[in-house]
């Protein structure tokens, strides 16, 4: 599949590295076309690099791995028109450390940043998924072990089976993907990542995940 | 122990019957000395029952097992004096669902309601846990099969480690009760709501529970 990768940080390179090694056809989208760090992982992994626009115009699918405080610009800059119909992974969150620890978790007029990028694009198809671990487990979650879990938030039934797919491509068991619902279940999501801060200095450690335990 | 269970709805009575059967000597505290629900409660259980107020005085401990709409409102009724030097183990959540599904959570000034409880009461030593889970596990942790947890927030240490064995009273190991830090991380937890409600409709049942699960 032609996949951009919209994001040139740890989230986005991993992912993208990922999404290669499994055969895709990955562009790696960054503000400018002639991004360092999208340069150096184009050359070292055999994949592609652009503008946002120039990635989601060759691509069937996007995945947003832009910071949540950017998302809206970086997919403003990436076109509605290179983004109709297509499926979005959003797997941003949106921390402001501005203040210090803990940070605020920023939420686009009291909506998850998912909602507001669907708003914006209504003919992109966003699902919410893989923002509540560490980038190592996302496309590895063997790594834990055990039951764990990865939830899945969006409106479009299709385009959640999509990425469904694409999350089993990476290791996911289908009982680890646990469909939270629409769109609006992705404020729940974004709202866990003070919870993974704490965990993570309580445990002293990123690779962790939150399992859902039943009776 | 003395212990004051401040609120008579489902939480309240969960924890108030749970400590009781343990030998603890509980009165539970309503906002007036005749509620119904009080008063059964005491009846059925061998407790007592009266106002905020009265169940605070005779109180070693104090629970705080009222909406953290009214938390505030409800221990400024118990009155400074009878919370000084005292616990509070803090279960509330804010939940407003004035506007429908999903509820809002509610924080006070953007900080978590047990914070705001401890500004409030700066001599009253205020621990947060048990908020995360339906009150069936509060009490019977073994309910849920394997690993799950249960968090902790508080700026006293030896309130916390008081709490940590109330908790290990109600059934709860040790390796299962996972400090996350000061009190501030408490918002951590009253944001992890939204999940709740989400996973709840998932998994169609409220017995359920988090486990952090690391590598």
């Amino acid at each position: 599949m032609k996949i951009a990768v919209l994001g040139t940080g740890e989230v986005g390179r991993r992912l993208a590295t990922k999404l290669a090694s499994l055969g895709h056809e990955v562009t790696m989208g960054s503000r400018t076309a002639d991004n360092a760090e999208a340069g150096r992982w184009a050359a070292e992994h055999g994949g592609r690099h652009g503008t946002f626009a120039n990635a989601a115009a060759a691509a069937e699918l996007v995945v947003n791995a832009t910071s949540g405080l950017v998302s809206l610009a970086a997919l403003e800059s990436a076109g509605a028109g290179n983004l109709r119909g297509k499926v979005i992974v959003d797997v941003s969150n949106g921390l402001d450390f501005s203040e210090g620890f803990p940070p605020k978790v920023v939420t686009l007029d009291g909506r998850s940043i998912a909602e507001q990028l669907q708003r914006a694009f209504p003919e992109a198809r966003v699902v919410k998924t893989l923002n509540t671990m560490n980038n190592t487990i996302m496309v590895d979650p063997g790594r834990i072990p055990g039951h764990h879990n990865v939830f899945l938030s969006g409106d479009d039934a299709a385009a959640k089976a999509e990425v469904s797919a694409l999350l089993r491509s990476f290791g996911w068991a289908g009982e680890q993907i646990m469909d939270l619902g629409d769109l609006s279940s992705a404020l729940a999501t974004e709202q866990l990542l003070p919870l993974w801060l704490r965990v993570h200095g309580a445990v002293g450690s990123a690779e962790f995940n939150y399992s859902i335990v039943t009776a």
